[in-house]
């Protein structure tokens, strides 16, 4: 850990890497990801989860790798040859079938997210990845959440959170995915896209987008971006465009008023802040711009307004980063595949993503900055 | 055109091109198209307008070319060195300053269009291909629609329409847009996205969106890639994904019910039929497979949900095809872009596209499936 660790050999950020549902491709994309070299550059990765669930993943990579069971953070030296793993949940996890949906893998995901979520609230960790649950799992073991990012909130005991799918800077990504021209991905600090409603009926945004809704995650972008820019090495104010809502940002109420009523009043608060806020803008023209990198970030009002753009760019290396928690913590965009699951057939390259992406958000400063936020209600919106 | 030469020495179709609101950059796209050769060796292209507004751009263009005014579609040669123009609309068309909102640049744009639908109408043409127009100085001219789209509805009489965004097979296209890798941009006979709801509010569209309205369009997308497969010697069922409407396609009813209630009951029909259709499906995991060419057709049930993918994939190379009128007609998918009209850095490639598009589906068989298709009522949804 950064603090603990300030005057010792090493202040290299240590983050906790969750397994996931141990039926999915989380474990093998876990042992593929911790293979990467570039990795122990920047960060110590730690596993959370069954080692015997790594085990089998190795075997079925045919990767051998050592495993160290440590207890505390603060041991294990991992490395391309030795994971490092804090062993949580039950023995039976092994025993769920890869490729099945079973309690006992949501019960394991569960775990291990629990696991991780109280060593970084406990500040035994500068952040958390996780690989992929399934719903439908979760639930059969007796936890009714959509997903990974609304537990998180539940466990942190936050209100104002959003998720962040993320493009790292096409630098730091072997792999470039569907679109490879020089036109670029997003600019020199990646491209990110906030969503003010997630997991709802697209018959419900209506009701959950307002000025306020809408300037918090501008607020939530800007500080992510800040960090990210600051890991880099850059002061300059993150550059954020707010994507419209009705088709040709509504053509001057033609088309629906919320541009008018709930988009452009957060847009003019957030300007007046100084900040570097554009929009509402036609989302359809807006995301190739930002593809472009003309902008850090862009707000979009629901999940297929953002998820299309970046699925489309990268089905593979997005990252997810759940912004406006005390802690910090990236993860997959993708989900379990328990299609591929032990065929050694997935691709471990959006795990190497997200641990970077969060080694360089510790490296901007992500903890103190969030949990002063958190504290001060920066996002509550008033 | 077809028929009437079908005896003479050229079977080639005979497509009518409207200028277009002449303040924006359809002259200078026309001009710029109509230089390349591969056009020639699959249509009659005749320009539809003012010659005095060609005469501008192409000077503009530094692309002299000579222009013969016609008075009969029969009439003219079109090559690359030779605009065969029909003259309509009034004089003061050049009058109306270039980069400029003006109502004498609506009603030029309009008359362009009356005129061209008619000789479509009268089969006197293949097909219509239509530069953009300005929505707010067709207003001003004193014709409020909402775009091409639903003007031309209006003057074919159609009550039953959609607009397919349609990217061309990447052997057929010369500038491959952002998205350049060999992972794929469509099939062999391109990709095409059908709207379910268009030009409305998104809180609108949920009214919009039944069983029929989704067959519908399903439909239409299945007969126009019947008539692109044809033009390419090739006979199989096209292949039509339906995009869920709410997040992860509602998760069996968590988050949303439209899926079950008004998408599936559209697809079983049509699977019933006989036809490959597959959905509902999570939108943002479904472009990517579709870009990957998986599938012919996209039916996507609201605009931006079409229109985040293909601007995204490529601005200026899609084409817009009107489907369920009785003429055949496409489009440039972008618009007068006036910010940069007479500046000669506008791309041509879109209306290349375009034009070679409407070749095709003339060569497919489009005028007499389309009217046999509108007299019969197949899309009228039972």
């Amino acid at each position: 850990m950064i603090h603990r660790d300030r005057n010792a050999k090493s202040t290299l950020p240590t983050l906790a890497v969750t397994v996931g549902d141990p039926t999915g491709i989380g474990p093998e994309i876990i042992v593929g990801a911790l293979k990467d070299p570039s990795l122990y550059r920047v960060c110590r990765p730690l596993v959370v989860g069954r080692p015997e669930v790594l085990h089998r993943a190795m075997g079925q990579l045919g990767s051998p790798m050592a495993i160290d069971s440590i207890e505390d953070p603060s041991e294990g030296k991992p490395g391309i040859d030795r994971i490092a793993c804090l062993t949580c949940g039950s023995p039976n996890a092994i025993e769920a079938p890869q490729g099945m949906i079973d309690a006992r893998g949501g019960q394991a995901a569960y775990d291990a997210l629990l696991f991780a979520s109280r060593l970084a609230l406990a500040d035994q960790v500068e952040g958390i990845v996780t690989a992929p649950l399934h719903k439908v799992a979760l639930h059969q073991a007796g936890h009714d959440w959509p997903g990974h990012t609304e537990l998180l909130a539940e466990i942190c005991g936050v209100q104002q959170y959003a998720m962040m799918l993320y493009l790292p800077p096409r630098e730091d990504r072997k792999d470039p995915g569907l679109m490879e021209s020089g036109a670029g991905r997003g600019g020199r600090f990646g491209l990110g896209v906030i969503h003010v409603t997630l997991h709802m009926a697209l018959r419900e945004i209506f009701a959950a987008i307002d000025p306020d809704a809408v300037f918090e995650k501008v607020s939530l972008a800007r500080e992510v971006f800040s960090r990210l820019r600051r890991a880099y090495g850059e002061s300059q104010e993150p550059s954020i465009a707010v994507a419209a809502l009705n088709p040709h940002g509504g053509e001057m109420g033609r088309f629906g008023d919320e541009e008018s009523t709930c988009i452009a009043p957060a847009v003019e608060r957030a300007r007046r802040l100084g900040w570097d806020v554009e929009g509402p803008l036609p989302v359809d023209t807006l995301m190739p711009r930002a593809v472009q990198g003309e902008f850090d970030a862009v707000v979009a009002m629901y999940h297929d307004q953002g998820h299309i753009a970046l699925k489309l760019l990268d089905m593979f290396d997005a990252v997810n980063i759940t912004l406006g928690l005390p802690i910090l913590r990236t993860s997959v965009a993708h989900g379990t595949a328990h299609s591929i699951a032990g065929t050694a057939t997935a691709k471990c390259s959006g795990m190497v993503q997200a641990i970077l992406a969060a080694a360089r958000l510790a490296r901007g400063g992500w903890r103190e900055d969030a949990r002063r936020s958190v504290r001060q209600g920066d996002f509550a919106g008033g």
